[in-house]
């Protein structure tokens, strides 16, 4: 694959599909703000003959979104509890073995599925997939890793919030996660990784961070540019930043906020006078396009990098859309080499 | 004062002087990437009757750069040595006694001046501060405390970065620094204060943040609303965030490079086709509204709070207007009662 250039270069090489290969997608049907409906729709549209999908929910609720007569490309496996975005994460996954989320990892460990798809609870996912999936040998801690709208192309971002607390190691491993992703997912070629402190010098920032920053100096598998900082999240400094899950959150909901205010003070402004509306309408084509660019749907969730199989989670306000790019992606997690290629990275042998 | 209700009240309440009162504000010429003359040229815009400004630099140059004859409210005072944005900051403060950051402070701390104002270097200027100007009695850490550009009204956020990192009792006094900051400069009657976090839950986040929320919940000083996110810090969830230094800078520089991106965006749409131009020219006084709105000069800088007396540092990036906000702030700071109320509630009497 050649190396990206365009954000569409970038959507077709997340959800692309691998030709004669089957790929059965386990979705859980009960997670998110919009679930089921947009999940069922979403399954819908990104279902056929090389994506089987196992729609994992209650079977009635699930039969009767579906049209008459099922889909042939659909499987419902049933599950009667559901796991809401506000459940403790670990106490939820060990006492609602029966919910979807659960059910939709365990089809995962069990092999009846390649891979998982929620838009529900982050961390319960993160939970499921450590009990049920398993990191590959040698992860210390599965990261988050989402794509960030940057501009001219997206940054490969990690961790977008599994762990409020690391240690410099997983940060160096962070690293060759993101590395990995934007190579054998991304098609880059040698990938450069940023550290996101607050300041370029080696010596800023947290204790853990200078220690990391340390860590990927020295470490010849990566390609370390050096520390970069919160403007950078949206330049293409680096193909691909690390920071740990606290400011790595806080970061990628202060990009969402931030976006989501200018836009909405575009379109008061524009609700506010005649003048703006029409000025508005002969900009609208050129005002949608950066409104798509910066849609974090278009890739359809983030990566729960260092679990043995392809687990993706996708926003809660995701619409249909949203969940057919998250099962394209988990789809592309199963046929690319990104797992095997971080097992071999990591230092632990093939899986 | 009665509580702000727009952009421009606060605009006001942060850069108001008071009738009768003359404030000498020090003022580092050599700080920033436009200095000396933006500096210069937003002393002259600011300095009058009421507030006079005492130039710290070269005295050559500033004569120069002054009109002919001198201005009756600006003083210049020699300084022949520059610490720059790069220079690592206690060594730079120890190491250049005749720099004109070290010389404005010493001004303040000799009472030559009663505030302290710099472009430069953050870290140098707190070091400064620590060092000639000192806390105020009770003060852990001062804390960088800054205005965000929240819609409908802009959000007291602390710290932008002046701690990378620290313990939950410095967040607490944050928090009661901020609220402060709030009532006194903002006239806001009883500001509410959110602690960023990655979840509305108390056992969301890092070790030290959950037993900082704990601290705040407890403190009857505090007006506590919870834990907030990242996207926040655009909306007017509460009038007061309280951060760590680190993912404090991090979201700072995330939201100024996001905004920045946006703008860049809309303005390469804008030059990229007549349609939108013709489109922009009409929205044009929406779109400048808008992009004032996001302006980070209008406040003229961030406080290093915490400081016995008003230290204020701007962005590197400053033109004369921001410097000019930036002296008219520090007047402020002298003239209100926001440093006694500090001394006050941390609870260690006046100083």
């Amino acid at each position: 694959m050649g190396r990206v250039l365009t954000p569409h270069d970038i959507h077709a090489a997340m959800t692309a599909q691998k030709p004669g290969v089957v790929v059965r997608v386990a979705v859980d049907a009960l997670g998110g703000d919009r679930a089921p409906e947009v999940v069922v729709e979403g399954a819908l549209e990104a279902a056929g003959e090389l994506l089987h999908v196992l729609l994992v929910g209650p079977e009635d609720t699930l039969r009767d979104l579906l049209p008459a007569g099922g889909s042939p490309h659909i499987e419902i496996v049933p599950a009667t509890e559901k796991i809401g975005s506000g459940d403790e994460p670990v106490g939820a996954v060990r006492g609602r073995p029966q919910s979807s989320l659960v059910v939709a990892a365990r089809l995962v460990a069990d092999g009846r599925a390649d891979a998982f798809v929620s838009m529900g609870n982050t961390g319960a996912a993160l939970a499921a997939g450590l009990l049920h999936v398993h990191r590959i040998k040698g992860v210390l801690r599965p990261a988050l890793c989402t794509l960030l709208p940057a501009v001219p192309l997206p940054v490969v971002f990690l961790d977008a919030g599994a762990n409020a607390e690391v240690r410099p190691e997983s940060l160096r491993q962070f690293a060759i996660l993101g590395q990995v992703f934007a190579q054998e997912v991304l098609g880059i070629d040698k990938p450069s990784v940023g550290l996101l402190s607050i300041g370029e010098e080696p010596t800023k920032g947290t204790q853990v961070v200078i220690e990391a920053h340390r860590l990927m100096a020295a470490d010849p598998q990566i390609n370390f540019f050096g520390n970069v900082e919160g403007r950078d999240l949206t330049r293409h400094t680096v193909d691909v930043i690390v920071a740990d899950g606290f400011s790595g959150n806080v970061a990628l909901k202060v990009f969402e906020g931030t976006a989501r205010t200018i836009v909405g003070e575009i379109r008061n402004a524009v609700l506010g006078s005649l003048r703006a509306k029409i000025g508005a309408a002969i900009m609208a084509p050129d005002l949608k396009r950066i409104g798509a660019a910066l849609d974090p749907e278009q890739y359809g969730g983030a990566y729960l990098l260092g679990l043995r199989r392809p687990m993706i989670v996708g926003h809660g306000s995701s619409h249909a859309q949203g969940v057919a790019n998250g099962i394209r992606t988990a789809s592309r997690g199963v046929t690319s080499d990104l797992l095997p290629a971080i097992a071999r990275r990591l230092g632990a042998g093939a899986e």
